[in-house]
């Protein structure tokens, strides 16, 4: 299936198109060339092209794409015409950050649960979910069909925390803890390193000194 | 120039090798396959070998690479060699927690100042940093050579602190809000949508449910 062969590239591209489609759809835009989508999220139209491509044709040569039906395409494709349910472990800053972080809940991802050991944290809530104990996990999470978990707890604790995930039954993971973890095969892990993102900033800035 | 064509996918890829090795380096690894390293992160031995052929020659066939050596090496591509200073605006939740998150230390990211528009917050203090208002930005930028800004503000918000970045004589912006910016050209600019994140799970969730 070609499907199978899509490079993650084009997959976060389109969540970025998407966002961008959102945006002008709320303020009445209608139709959108690939060089308008291009200039409005900085690629180029070759690119924009090519990533719609791998899905069919949405476009009419000469015209463009109606800017409500291409996001709507790309919102299936993503997984996103429906929502899905979310934990957190970890009620420390990065965790209180993720449970109030607004792109998650516009995107169709709902906050169920957020998880800590620390006791005295514990019965407290953060945007009005309460914080529950690691060992209330499994049951919570089968509970509410949880389908996602996400890792906020420093490096040390993350692969038992990964562990009580996979034990729980959820299907995926994102992992903020900068540490490499691993669960079953059957589970998809992705690794958040908010670090990386400076340091592709810093590659770049290096490059771009030495062309001056 | 060949490290010009490098995909930024090489980038990310380097980053999260450098941080295995680092890991194998503190346990006192000393040499290592690429079979080795594409396990630690989760990749292919073709991929590993591909992403540092890039910069060169680094390994001696059969024997595999220096641990701390190629370490060293990408450590110096990403530009890591230095101290780099970041500012954070946004003293919320997620401006919280970047100001403590640890990887950011350990990987050569000071954070140098925090600020806010928020009076009831201004000259409290974030992990030992104190709040500064917006006004402050260019001076404090320039006092202390800032290169980095990183926005963790309100979507509203992002683009008039992008401007005040760009005014301060900032090299390069990360921007952490759910909204598209724009930057003079000569500033580097890196967008990073968290949800982005949880969309590339439920795409592969969704691509592996077609599969059963």
């Amino acid at each position: 299936m070609k499907t199978l062969k899509i490079p993650e590239a084009t997959i976060i591209r389109l969540s970025v198109y998407s966002r961008y489609l959102t945006q002008l759809d709320k303020k009445g835009v209608s139709s959108i060339s690939s060089g308008e989508i291009a200039e409005g999220v900085g690629g180029s139209p070759a690119q924009v092209r090519k990533d719609l491509a791998y899905f069919g044709e949405f476009g009419t040569r000469g015209v463009g794409y109606n800017v409500k039906d291409l996001n709507q395409h790309i919102v299936r494709i993503l997984g996103l015409n429906r929502n899905w349910k979310v934990i957190i472990v970890g009620a420390g800053n990065l965790g209180s950050a993720l449970t109030q972080y607004k792109g998650f809940k516009e995107r169709g991802f709902e906050i169920t649960g957020i998880f800590d050991n620390d006791l005295n944290k514990v019965g407290l809530a953060v945007n009005g979910i309460p914080i529950s104990p690691i060992n209330k996990l499994k049951e919570i999470v089968q509970d509410n069909k949880v389908d996602i978990g996400i890792i906020a707890v420093p490096a040390p604790y993350a692969q038992d925390v990964a562990d009580a995930m996979a034990e729980s039954g959820i299907k995926a993971i994102l992992n903020f803890a900068p540490v490499v973890i691993s669960v079953p095969p059957d589970l998809e892990l992705r690794n958040v390193d908010l670090a990386v993102n400076l340091e592709i900033l810093t590659f770049n800035l290096e490059l771009h000194k030495d062309k001056n």
